[in-house]
């Protein structure tokens, strides 16, 4: 029995996917362009066995043994199972898990597709890219197969095979770029996203403008802000599109509203912040659900978080967690200009802090497995 | 001394109005479609009275005397002086007032400009049609020159003089349509309406090909659906058309938030039972704030009424207000189909029932005049 453990980076997408010209293959209508966050914080570990003493696939996501058959993932080992010519009598044993609570609402399909890809392919010694598989499992996933700011191209070709991603710049080109990820209370139900977006597809009489018109501007426009480190861009940029991927969610009919009042009152708060500073210091982005991704250079770090604290005070220990932040006194003065209510206690649980960060990585230690010798759970699990 | 006396009629666009493309003349980017409310329930009311004796003009706005200076309003008034050659020495005194709460959050500009414009049109004897001059009051004054279901036609002459509204069918044309007005308890403060727009037209990179793309269509197939009295298509239409205007707002930099979480919860609850129920019941449209308006048949109206009472409760008497209504008890195995929860007590602070309703009116009876014979108010102010 062969097998190999590694951990993926989850990215949040700064000019934003959300609509599939095909379905099956997960080819989208629009480029997209994301970061991808530091593992330290968030990651997906997945450990994966081959063995023909297995019967059959089986794979356990966070404690919990899953159906084999679910048609994205099935799609992925076919994929590999082709490219690596494994014969079909040898079988696969998955493991996985986040080290961050699912129940947050956090994007976990792409970190954890992208594990068990980068994973598998490592395993079986698939040479080239791996995005197009990861593509396969969940979109987005393709993109979190690299670390740093990763563009996915939408591609031409009805196989799909020119819809991969690739490395716009490593993380250490912008090394000051800090995130802070805000998880707000909330216990709606959501429409998936994967619905989300079919539906946009089928009723949105401003998504294929959006897509043909709007997108392929923009991420020229990204891709050089990058370049440049010109945060100021950056930061427009992926408010902007952030607000035009709820905008077009709302166009769905019936409409997806992923936003709620708190998601609203931190757009605000961010726009007055910027505004009585005469300069950006600091951007969000919304995905599917209500939590905000903030950017902002290190240098304005501490006096952000001092006017989140402010606004959205904790009601809990371990506010901020992560990456070391020293959330600054604001002076009541500047906390009178901002024109927002100081919000409910708890309205945001807690906030991530945490930066650009790498692609998958292999865990070279004997001890990070999470299947023992017999290919099953060892059973302890870090959540 | 002369003296004449109006209502006029609130209205409530199905087709939006988003976007001049002249600011000062209120042109408009695109057509829009309203239906015309009874005056019954919601009206502006304003005496005109016109005088050699009087030294200036003069306005009273409910009560309080305010600035005659207004552009717009001054705007209104001399169109109204050229088209009636009134000369310089004659003076007008204006008092007017709303008989529903102006705190409620809506829309009364266009009822107040338009009674404004029809009264002083009545009392200058100025003929032909005057929602050309109510337009350059508020935009969305025009449709309330006329009664029943109205189309703003957005023109293409620079002077403005074709952008004007016409009636594409009377109000007795289709007797069983309902409307409720639910009042939603909010205190934030919105971006009024006309500053929301320009940036709009400035930031959005969606809203001209709402105008130039999606529009027209929407006007012909709506105007179609109040010709053949088609609810489900006009229902659709006004959805849709509701939700690409709030989705244009998101799309704004910043983005214009109206809605709140109660106004998206009265939209998923008339999805719900327009779902539950396999056939659509009833549609909702909101403007520049958090407030809904539906609309229904009369023959759904106690049903919907049932749903609206059981899943937004009152903490309040008077919870129904206006034409007659008698909520229905929804019997639990309906309720328990309908995928929402029971909201906060007083989440709705009141709901206007009310119909389709016809233009502005003179008032004959000599004790209607809000302007005594010295042509100052009453003082007596009717809320």
């Amino acid at each position: 029995m062969e097998k190999v453990t590694c951990t993926a980076p989850v990215n949040i997408a700064v000019i934003k996917y959300w609509g599939k010209r095909n379905e099956k293959l997960i080819l989208p209508i629009n480029d997209s362009i994301s970061v991808t966050l530091s593992s330290d914080q968030m990651h997906a570990k997945t450990t994966v066995a081959r063995s023909k003493s297995f019967a059959n696939d089986r794979i356990w996501l966070n404690g919990t043994e899953e159906n084999i058959e679910n048609p994205r993932l099935a799609n992925c080992l076919k994929e590999i199972r082709k490219k690596a010519q494994i014969d079909a009598e040898e079988h696969f044993h998955i493991c996985s898990e986040n080290n961050f609570p699912t129940a947050a609402g956090l994007a976990s399909s792409a970190a954890g597709y992208a594990c068990l890809v980068y994973a598998l392919c490592k395993l079986c010694k698939v040479e080239g890219d791996f995005s197009e598989i990861a593509r396969q499992g969940s979109g987005s996933a393709c993109r979190s197969i690299y670390g740093g700011f990763v563009q996915w191209h939408m591609g031409a070709a009805e196989s799909g095979e020119d819809s991969i991603a690739s490395v716009v710049k490593e993380a250490e080109h912008w090394s000051d770029l800090r995130i802070l990820i805000l998880v707000v209370s909330d216990e709606r139900k959501k429409v998936p996203s994967s619905k989300g977006m079919k539906t946009s597809v089928e009723t949105s009489t401003l998504l294929h403008h959006r897509a043909t018109h709007v997108v392929p501007d923009r991420i020229k426009k990204m891709r050089t802000a990058i370049e440049n480190k010109d945060f100021d861009t950056f930061a427009q940029l992926t408010m902007a599109d952030s607000n035009q991927l709820h905008a077009i969610c709302l166009d769905t009919f019936p409409p997806c509203v992923y936003m709620n009042q708190v998601s609203h009152q931190i757009v605000r708060l961010v726009h007055q912040i910027n505004q009585v500073s005469n300069r950006t210091k600091v951007a969000y982005s919304f995905d599917a659900g209500p939590n905000a991704c903030l950017f902002l250079p290190e240098s304005h770090l501490n006096e952000v978080a001092g006017y989140i604290s402010n606004f959205f005070p904790s009601n809990a220990d371990n506010y901020f967690r992560g990456e070391s932040i020293q959330p600054q006194n604001i002076p009541q003065d500047a906390i009178d200009q901002i024109d927002l209510e100081v919000q409910e206690k708890g309205s945001l649980r807690y906030i991530i802090s945490t930066k650009v960060g790498s692609g998958p990585e292999v865990l070279e230690a004997s001890g990070s497995h999470l299947l023992n010798s017999e290919g099953l759970p060892t059973g302890v699990i870090s959540c």
